[in-house]
């Protein structure tokens, strides 16, 4: 939860002058993303969030997930939608930083969704996959396989100091996946963070998906075992079968996976357990001194992993034979 | 800016039904209180500010602050509305924390005002004297000269390595108002703590004031002078009296000072400064480790206490002769 930028109310009301959205009525930093800055404003013609992008996030990226989300909302998926300037832009600054503003979306996360929120998810995320398969632009994963071995280093030999043997464990497990990593499945637009954080929901159906700064393009399956390790698993590590069963049926009922995404489903949801885990482990070795945001624990995803090392295949998570 | 407390969606569902307010459909910590924790909680009626009153809120001076807001709203003053529960209870609990829900007010607040700013807050004040005159419930303004001279001990002889001389000038200071503060005027509710983020204007008006929890039963004038402390001066420590006549002017056009209150305000003025020279210089000297907010800088109100030490009359600050 963060608003690293102060923006001032006058400095606001400069800003908005360039948008064609009303005068400002309400203005208000939220507690949420870890990453960026973000305000709800309110005009006399709506709600609308202004995120400004702090440093964690490439400039050079702005384009692609700005342009993502324009795309994928102009498909009818509810994600948040940019604003244009007067000018056309999207992408502005204020305070010093690159900004843009999106519509406000209704709805409210859940903390522990049930197998009808997942089958919603999946029944969302397929239709994010469609609705991304025409977007021109390309982003690599920088958080896939190849991106694993250089967050392992910079863990510096310090993984023990969080748990005896994690450092071991994470090396022959990279040392597997990047032997044996999936090739060739079908690739697109994938959004790589869909966390119940990301996730709205009114009448207990999906009401919007957001937060689409780690989206990048890599194999849509591997979008699924992102999901399946961050919705599935209860509170006390073991793997709920039906909601992951109903996951898999809301996504295949809008995107059937191929014969080769099930096969690759178990070996794509140990490298997803192993990147949150890395990056966790990463994040709990390095929090600045006054940090505002606590880390989260990455031996949650160590015992994720353990449980999908023992999987024989994606039946086990509920896929329908 | 802070959310200390977290709150799970699905605590606050249950903890709506409660109220007849309808149905949730967003939920978001907002980095405002150095206090409280809040919340812009939306449902299908309209928004609101959930508040969970943290530990440096004292639990027995609820029922005031929530009284004295019910009062002046219902006084017609723009403040926010405690909304009773279908209990008809207006204090409750959630997350383990006493919490109030209350009419989200419209207005942003201003960081620079202008001279019309001053006199729509002049106005707003002697509103608010006049809408509390008859709030029966009564709260010591704990942070009067009575609690100052506390302060100081608490600063522990620390306040030199803030500035050299600090200390013999906060004890000359405090000597001479001990010695010498007002007695016998005019009394009622003040606000206490009204700068200019707890106000919130549209189109150049007063819209709204908010944050009650200094509120206390104090000399009236005493809240006019807290006022002359926070909006009357500029960024360079200097005494704008064109700003200050504005806010005198408009106050004294709703509520004339009497002649008493008059002679008094340089005196009130000084233990205005002083009583936020010396909360700042504590909470300065009191940082605690991954503290969440910047303390503000007590020096600050070094220069204004030495302003008003220069002062002959009320004058001075621009008020009619």
């Amino acid at each position: 939860m963060a608003v690293y930028t102060d923006v001032a109310p006058a400095e606001l009301e400069a800003f908005l002058s360039g948008y064609d959205i009303g005068t400002l009525t309400s203005f208000h930093g939220i507690a949420e993303g870890v990453e960026n800055s973000n305000f709800l404003v309110q005009t006399t013609r709506g709600s609308y969030i202004l995120t400004l992008y702090e440093k964690r996030v490439n400039r050079d990226d702005l384009p692609f997930f700005i342009g993502l989300m324009e795309h994928l909302a102009a498909r009818g998926l509810s994600c948040p939608q940019p604003v244009a300037q007067r000018s056309g832009a999207v992408l502005s600054e204020i305070a010093g930083r690159p900004a843009a503003m999106v519509t406000f979306l209704p709805g409210v996360s859940v903390r522990r969704p049930t197998a009808e929120h997942c089958a919603e998810l999946g029944r969302g995320l397929a239709q994010l996959h469609l609705a991304g398969a025409d977007f021109a632009m390309r982003r690599a994963n920088n958080l896939s396989v190849a991106g694993w071995r250089p967050l392992f280093v910079a863990a510096d030999g310090q993984a023990d100091d969080v748990a005896p043997g994690l450092a071991d464990a994470i090396a022959a497990e990279l040392a597997t996946l990047e032997a044996n990593w999936p090739q060739g499945l079908p690739a697109g637009v994938i959004h790589a963070d869909l966390f119940p954080d990301n996730a709205f929901f009114l009448d207990e159906k999906l009401s919007g998906i957001i937060d689409f700064y780690f989206a990048c393009t890599d194999f849509l399956a591997y979008d699924v075992a992102v999901c399946l390790n961050a919705w599935c698993f209860e509170p006390d590590g073991s793997y709920n079968v039906t909601k992951g069963r109903a996951l898999l049926s809301g996504y295949e009922a809008v995107r059937p996976l191929s014969g080769a995404e099930k096969a690759a489903l178990p070996r794509l949801a140990r490298g997803a357990a192993l990147r949150f885990l890395l990056t966790r482990l990463v994040d709990w070795l390095n929090v600045p001194e006054g940090a505002l945001v606590r880390p989260k624990d990455p031996l949650e995803y160590l015992k994720k992993l353990r449980f999908h090392q023992a999987v024989d295949s994606a039946q086990d998570y509920g896929l329908a034979a």
